[in-house]
């Protein structure tokens, strides 16, 4: 990363409602921000792309018009190596079809460089630049929300593997029996459809549906979801704790699996569950730990990611601006 | 690697009883070969070193001195961040110690640059450098011998993880269960304690014992070991070819979890159970197909070695005597 304090990217984070744009410095300051609807348009992507480099270069005009580096672009099912983002169902614009957006915004913006991935690896790159993995070279970042993704960095290079996809971790099995969980990929058994804030929700329901003589304060809540499951944990509701038990016995078996394939330094925690800190981390270390190789007992840190969660998806897409904080940039 | 034709490296492969010579032009053509004891030296590295050192510079001499680029050595527990061999059981001069062999074998050979590694990563920057994996950037190699090892190439380097320890899939869980395999590293249930010479026998063994009715000819082998499961198979034995489907489904799942992580472009089987061949293949392949994620299905390759067996392990470890084959060497 440049250590010159007045260079600049630009972090463009896209939703499927609104899309954020941040200018940020390479020590992770955000001189500007701004926000623009995602949806409201039809299904050709050339008016969105328009209208996000005009709020793009009015931000950059708020912001003094400084020398920006690049421009980095995290979106759903976006590929790094095609500058695409590929059938993005909840995108009007998206949907059904492959939008080159770098190449467009790229154009749109007078020839920067625009570079383009998916959300898991902006929040990977965005720890390395700016928050937990800072000086890391070999670490996972695993994002617990509705899904589980990831973004793996090794030898201080994210991983893209042969085709953009490296890193679909919420898709590892982890029940290969008939009756596993169906998850939203269509397999069954996948670990993020019993380690997110969905799979905690289900297993809420199941369990509660199962265990009709367990009393909990989760029976009565309107909304059952990982948050309801959560504050009941914390007021001390025994299957709630269980609950988090359990969630995290799975990811520690998971997490096990994973240091044995690339060794990392550490694994980060980043996301909507991840806000559940120790009851959800220390189950996560216990079962990690009983089932690593004896090499690595006691060595593997388990973190929370330490970008502040409102910038964090900006931070991390525009991490990915940055021109030698990876040097795979250049591939 | 270097496109010239002069141009040579040296490729030693420590086993428990011999090491092995060759020195190695970079098409894959070995000029000379020669092999020293390792067995029969006290606990001190030193005079191993020096008669290794002699027989390096003895074969260099009967192949006509040519320019050395460098010397690649494969070894049991052998740390390629540190250069040394730690604690390699089966080595009198290596056993309960750490041996920092990259370092005194530059020295005994005038400084020429040493590197060192593992048996399954040598077998992977062999099959890059001269093998199946040629062209490639992104694959896995998976090592079937007595036990299972791995070596993962990612963006066209070898992966080593933060301490040298990255790619022990043989050890990933795949069977949680209090009653899982015992596996000789202590834990329960590692890929390594079912899909591996060892663990086909241990396959054979269980059957033959909880499947009285089931008639085989394995109930008669003197020795039941893999080969002679294979021999069965092909002789038609249903619970012989029932053991290798087995073996087959249990390391196809595991290769779509593997997929999962690093989405290589294939996955190459090297060593003594690769000879089952088909055999072995078919299941596999199957079994990760219908494990795979749809972006994936019917897109990662499942080959075999074409590296020379005999030859293999003095390949794979010359393949790290090549400064440009992988940039990580100049970590």
């Amino acid at each position: 990363m440049n250590q010159q304090d007045n260079r600049y990217v630009v972090g463009i984070d896209i939703g499927g409602q609104t899309s954020k744009i941040g200018v940020v410095r390479s020590d992770g300051y955000i001189a500007g921000r701004s926000t623009i609807r995602t949806d409201g348009y039809g299904p050709d992507a050339s008016s969105f792309v328009s209208d996000l480099a005009s709020a793009v270069k009015k931000l950059l005009g708020e912001c003094g018009d400084p020398l920006v580096e690049g421009v980095g672009v995290g979106a759903p099912n976006a590929n790094y190596f095609s500058g695409c983002i590929v059938n993005a169902p909840n995108i009007s614009w998206a949907s059904g079809t492959s939008v080159p957006l770098a190449q467009m915004l790229s154009a749109a913006l007078g020839g920067v460089k625009v570079s383009l991935t998916n959300d898991a690896n902006a929040a990977a790159i965005g720890e390395m630049a700016y928050g937990a993995a800072r000086g890391m070279k070999d670490f996972i970042v695993i994002t617990l929300g509705t899904g589980l993704g990831s973004g793996i960095v090794s030898g201080g290079q994210l991983m893209y593997g042969h085709d953009g996809h490296a890193g679909e971790l919420g898709h590892v099995c982890i029940n290969h029996h008939d009756d596993a969980r169906l998850c939203g990929c269509g397999k069954r058994g996948c670990l993020e459809a019993y380690a997110s804030s969905t799979g905690v929700a289900r297993t809420a329901r199941e369990w509660l549906n199962d265990r009709p003589e367990d009393p909990s304060p989760l029976r009565y809540v309107e909304h059952l979801n990982s948050k309801a499951v959560y504050e009941a944990a914390v007021m001390g509701d025994p299957l709630a704790n269980e609950i988090f038990q359990y969630t995290g016995k799975l990811l520690g078996r998971a997490f096990a699996d994973f240091v044995a394939f690339s060794s990392p330094e550490a694994i980060i925690l980043f996301g909507g569950l991840a806000r559940a800190g120790e009851l959800l981390r220390k189950p996560i270390v216990e079962s990690m730990e009983k089932n690593l190789l004896n090499i690595w007992k006691g060595k593997i840190k388990v973190l929370f990611s330490t970008l502040p969660e409102s910038d964090a998806a900006i931070l991390g897409a525009s991490a990915l601006g940055w021109n030698n904080l990876l040097s795979n940039n250049d591939q």
